[in-house]
């Protein structure tokens, strides 16, 4: 029985083979992304793995299903498990925004899935880190997810000599394609070709861009030579006022592959080129009225009509990709669990005795393992300094006949014999 | 633009409809499941939430696809949610056994699905933490892992008023069975009656175990004055040791409804009966090797030929009883984020320092925030109280001129004028 392609298996370290997963690692990224993410203040949130397939279509249309992950139910709805956060998320703001202040500063850490028939070997499924602030429009606002961004990297010891923020303006990409092609409608289609201009083949690139009236060269130009807008300008004096000027770079060779950006965009990237985009995200600021019902309006070039109008922004941080840069730069720690003691059973008439004082370890907050079953002393005792713990206990007879605990640090080797559980917790616990 | 029917969005608190999932509450289950386990030696792992169909089929028959969230996928695999996780971990140990020592002492919290038709407004998915072991046959096994269940439940300040594990024996009620039915091939329907036994009417269950040739009087009969086995008794021992002889109870009433369990099983339960089962697990000595391509031998009653042949055990406990249990007894806590220091910018001019103060603040460790955008004085305080923030840090000019950080203690109402970063870190952290 096999598990399905594409999905990965997550087992403790040390792992049994290249091919799977380990839980260990991801705990340690998961932690750290929470750590960072409740230091600026954001607040844990989630929503479910599947949605109806209109939530995705609405604003990406029906050439993002053949990505998708989707299927049709048992009860006869278009579903798909999802493939990004930003649409569940904006569904649950527009439903409850007005019960928080704003800004909202949330994150939430989803599986996402995608389904692509022709790729083989390539991943299905994987993690991301997301976090999103709602309600203000202000270029102070994007300043501070990027700083959240950018400190969620540095925790794992990333510095700015292995990554760097690129960061660039859909406004500025409107305003040069707006000068040059007279129809909204084929900006999306632009987009995109932008979006893939260091992945194309340059012959590629320059047919595609051609079609749309546009030459290779202004756009070159434009990457090279164009300016930081105001607002983009102001985001980089906020990070540095922060001492973060060293990771972010003003690059308008980014511009986002969605549909729904309206302002800056940004992405990270591994310094020396080796790997994909670690994070990418931006300002998103028409997606909530657009999922509560508006319509995107052709004449203002703004989706107007929805229930709910909130200015919007996030990036997303994925595993894979970070993993992979960890790895290659000995980042990644040992995962040996912490073990604070390990019972050492060699008399079985103290079984009972030895199970009383492991559960009041473990009830102090002590991490304690044990034989299950009889065993050889030095067998116990190997297994002891094979899973590194801590101390060694066992409880033994004084010369009086009385139960007393024989207490080891296996790093000092000293060993203590002591009375009372209050004893041995301080042993165990300091 | 809705969510599916019977999934959940999980808003951080406080929550703004009765309707919505609690991040906070569950993060907060979450947090003290892994704490528990680790403290127990359990190591994290994880498989996918999607798998062949197959992979259920084959212990429960095709009868339990009518219950699972199965499709077709783009492949043309029959594939489903996960509907429990045990399959997957058999799966996953079978694979790779050979890695690791014995006993394996592995947990998980996997979301789990199902799709029922006619059950309108009941929930599609929910979480479980798993816990499982493999490798040992001595009921010493099982003990640790109830135990392992029952202080989970003490975490949250559940006491042995409050719940209950029922503990039977699958091996007990097969004896009763054998010696009154001499078609093992019927015993997997009997035992789906006793476990209906407490919910059917009991005119549907006289009727149902007088087909299969039992009177409903020797059943209660056997429920009511049945002897623990030697295992039981040794479990209840084991526990018993170990100071939780008052959480646990033998009570052949219970027999638990999935195929695969061989041994000793059991389930909690609030006292007061006023919950559905709060937990349930057992003993499934031969389903790793059916999921290795072991095939069931009528002659001794035995899976046989599979690749790899392990004992296991292990119990499912999910969020949703525990939940609405800890709110009926008044143990769910408050989950007010904790906040450190709210900046105060009150002089414009000095927005540059303190976005410095406050980035050298979460560098530290501590939790931050502020006003982004320029606010009045009174709000920016206003919205300190109400995030209930421990202190608020103001950068102001000392007499002479210099950058000083004002600090107050919003508990104590202390203020200090402090200067250097180490002096506001040490007020903030201790």
């Amino acid at each position: 029985m096999e598990r399905l392609p594409g999905f990965r298996d997550f087992y403790p370290e040390p792992l049994p083979h290249q091919d799977v997963g380990s839980a260990d690692a991801r705990s340690y990224l998961f932690d750290k992304w929470r750590g960072t993410a409740r230091g600026y203040g954001f607040r844990e949130y989630d929503g479910p793995p599947l949605e109806l397939l209109e939530l995705y279509t609405l604003k990406s249309g029906d050439e993002i299903v053949g990505q998708l992950y989707n299927f049709v139910d048992k009860g006869d709805r278009a579903v798909a498990l999802r493939p990004e956060m930003t649409p569940s998320l904006a569904r649950m703001v527009a439903a409850h925004e007005r019960n928080y202040k704003k800004p909202l500063k949330w994150f939430s850490i989803p599986q996402l899935f995608r389904y692509e028939r022709q790729q083989k070997g390539r991943l299905r499924e994987h993690f991301q880190f997301n976090a999103d602030l709602f309600g203000e429009t202000d270029p102070a606002a994007d300043a501070e997810l990027i700083a959240l961004l950018i400190d969620t990297l540095r925790a794992f010891g990333l510095t700015s000599e292995d990554f760097v923020v690129r960061l660039s303006s859909r406004n500025a990409w409107q305003e040069f394609f707006s000068k040059r092609c007279s129809d909204p409608a084929r900006a999306y289609e632009f987009y995109q070709i932008i979006d893939k201009l260091e992945r194309d083949e340059p012959e590629a690139s320059r047919t595609k861009l051609s079609a749309l009236g546009f030459s290779r060269d202004e756009v070159t130009h434009f990457i090279g030579a164009g300016e930081p807008t105001a607002e983009l300008q102001a985001i980089v004096n906020n990070l540095a006022a922060r001492g973060l000027a060293d990771f972010v770079k003003v690059d308008y060779g980014i511009i986002r592959g969605l549909a729904y950006y309206t302002g800056p965009v940004f992405e990270a990237f591994d310094r020396r080129g080796e790997f994909r985009a670690l994070a990418g995200g931006g300002r998103y600021d028409q997606l909530v009225n657009l999922i509560s019902g508006g319509r995107f309006d052709a004449a203002t070039n703004r989706v107007r009509g929805g229930k709910v109008d909130l200015p919007a922004l996030g990036f997303g941080l994925g595993d894979v990709v970070l993993l992979e840069l960890l790895k290659s730069r000995g980042l990644l720690p040992g995962f040996q669990p912490r073990i604070d003691a390990w019972c050492l059973i060699e008399d079985e008439t103290w079984r009972g005795e030895s199970l009383r004082l492991i559960q009041k370890m473990r009830e102090a907050g002590a991490v304690v393992d044990y034989s299950l079953v009889p065993a050889k002393s030095d067998k116990q005792f190997k297994r002891a300094l094979e899973l590194q713990a801590r101390h060694t206990l066992k409880v033994e007879r004084d010369s009086a006949g009385a139960g007393v605990v024989r207490c080891k640090n296996l790093a000092t080797r000293q060993e203590q014999v002591v009375a009372g559980m209050d004893a041995v917790r301080a042993l165990l616990l300091g």
